[in-house]
């Protein structure tokens, strides 16, 4: 069974996980976001990749969820000695010495494709991980400016969602370079050649959606003849975990499993999902995404353990096979 | 009084210390080598820099002689595991976050005088370092190919002196990139302007060589109006420390205190030196470097200690102002 799924960081790596315990024998592809990628200190970091290679690779901090386990940070305190900025980004030691091997093969003329390849054989992943491009996407925040009250600048990304943990209010999110950027070798070819295509509870807007923004992926998702089943990451009001109701905000789509689903739309209405998977405790909104025309299904959504969360995956599995055409 | 000292590694930060110790309130510009840099791994290092630095800073390894003290391996390791090369090379924690620093500011335009001044402020430098050159000069050693039996290939001098430990033939020295570099900002001035020149026990071939070796460093060397004094690296037929005897050999020098002296020649005769200090141990070649026009003198040479090596740096200004013109 070939699948693929579209992968934002903690959210996408941990619903990996289950997948795997569900079907170990599975062949799964993962196109990963690359759109919150960073520069730091001239080291090219890569967070959503890297907790997918670190998580399905053993060597993912189990306490923090991102960067290594048994993690040192020397460099982080030499950097502060130095006076460099910024001093609000987290950079292991272990976790710095991935960026180096990445920053050199970049540097050194391979696309991000091919060196997330060559960092993965080291961890064995019992998955392909692709970027979904390797043209260079960064999402940018428009908030308001401090320093010249009334004006508005654009940040970062991280800096909006590390630096000032998404508290400020973000009037737009822009993906710079989206529109130019080509989805990575392979990533195509994952979308049309699977048997389901998942979309985890990852970060509907700057997570999934930034995959979705690279001209050709989203019409290869409409396309596929695979189903394409989606996990909320909403329940209730609240994001299973992170901040993904602010950025909701900010693309004014309100933050309900419901709304979520209607944003990402109906196959059949030139969306992307055929089936949508909901808490138990959302269930009054499943009328309301069946009449959008989507497959909606109530389960158990919490991913609190791996049996949870291999029951999860194998409810996503159950419905592709439910809604194939 | 202004002192101005060429400097290697080890050797010259050694003697640095000893100088300070002696003359704490001496002006000291200290022009390090920078042909032993070496690009790994992305990052640009600078070994004779950093020395100099740690060392006069404080933060030096007591136990090495080179790198940070209170060092973690960590990102040695990492690399190790990702199997990237060489590993031969020994970069610490502590250690990359400088190179991080460096490397970042040089992408960003910046001359390596510039990058120097601004990692040693953290340090607080006692003096004032400056690199020979911002422009690249690498030295490499000719040696036997081992794969094409009867040839010979050029290697990096680090790979000569840290992997093959000098124990390979050295057929040829060529400073790369030597002819076309320019000294640093600073540099001509430090060597004009000063009250005394002193080269201390570095090597004379691989350190203080390419120093001199940089277009126009030895004509302002052989045209300033202070007395340049030097330092015998060699007692006996070793070096005080390091393997400058096999590069010595190289370039065809006697491993011999006098052969070095004559080696660098009397500034009367076109050469650098107005006088130099060799051990008491070598007393008899005191007559025959006397011939060749330099001022010599034999004192107690092993930097055992920080007093010895003051009484050391304090010989060499009394040689100064002995032979002063």
């Amino acid at each position: 069974m070939r699948l693929t799924v579209l992968a934002g960081g903690i959210g996408g790596s941990t619903f990996l996980r289950g997948l795997l315990k569900a079907r170990p024998d599975a062949e799964i592809t993962v196109v990963g976001n690359t759109a919150d990628d960073i520069t730091l200190f001239g080291l090219r970091v890569c967070p959503d990749l890297d907790t997918v290679m670190y998580t399905l690779g053993g060597g993912i901090s189990k306490e923090r969820g991102w960067g290594r386990e048994d993690e040192t940070w020397v460099i982080k305190e030499e950097l502060a000695a130095y006076g460099v900025e910024p001093t609000w980004f987290g950079l292991g030691d272990r976790d710095v010495a991935t960026h180096l091997v990445r920053t050199q093969m970049l540097d050194a003329g391979y696309g991000l494709a091919a060196v997330t390849e060559a960092l993965c054989s080291r961890w064995k992943l019992p998955v392909r991980l692709l970027p979904m491009s390797d043209d260079r996407v960064e999402t940018h925040v428009v908030v308001d400016d401090p320093d010249n009250p009334g004006t508005k600048k654009a940040i970062h990304f991280q800096e909006y969602w590390v630096r000032l943990h998404a508290e400020v209010t973000a009037h737009q999110i822009v993906a710079v370079g989206s529109e130019k950027a080509k989805p990575a070798p392979g990533v195509l070819d994952a979308i049309a050649e699977c048997d389901a295509l998942l979309l985890p509870p990852s970060n509907p807007v700057v997570s999934i959606g930034t995959i979705l923004g690279v001209p050709g992926i989203r019409d290869a998702v409409r396309e596929t003849s695979a189903p394409v089943i989606g996990i909320s990451p909403i329940i209730g009001t609240s994001p299973v975990r992170g901040m993904a109701d602010k950025v909701l905000a900010a693309i004014g789509v309100e933050s309900t499993a419901g709304a979520v689903a209607r944003h990402y739309g109906s196959r059949a209405a030139g969306g992307v999902l055929d089936g949508w998977l909901i808490d138990t405790s959302d269930a009054a909104q499943l009328e309301s995404i069946a009449t959008a025309g989507i497959h909606a299904q109530a389960v158990p959504l919490w991913m609190t353990d791996e049996d949870t969360t291999a029951a999860l995956a194998s409810a996503a599995l159950t419905l592709a096979e439910a809604v194939r055409r």
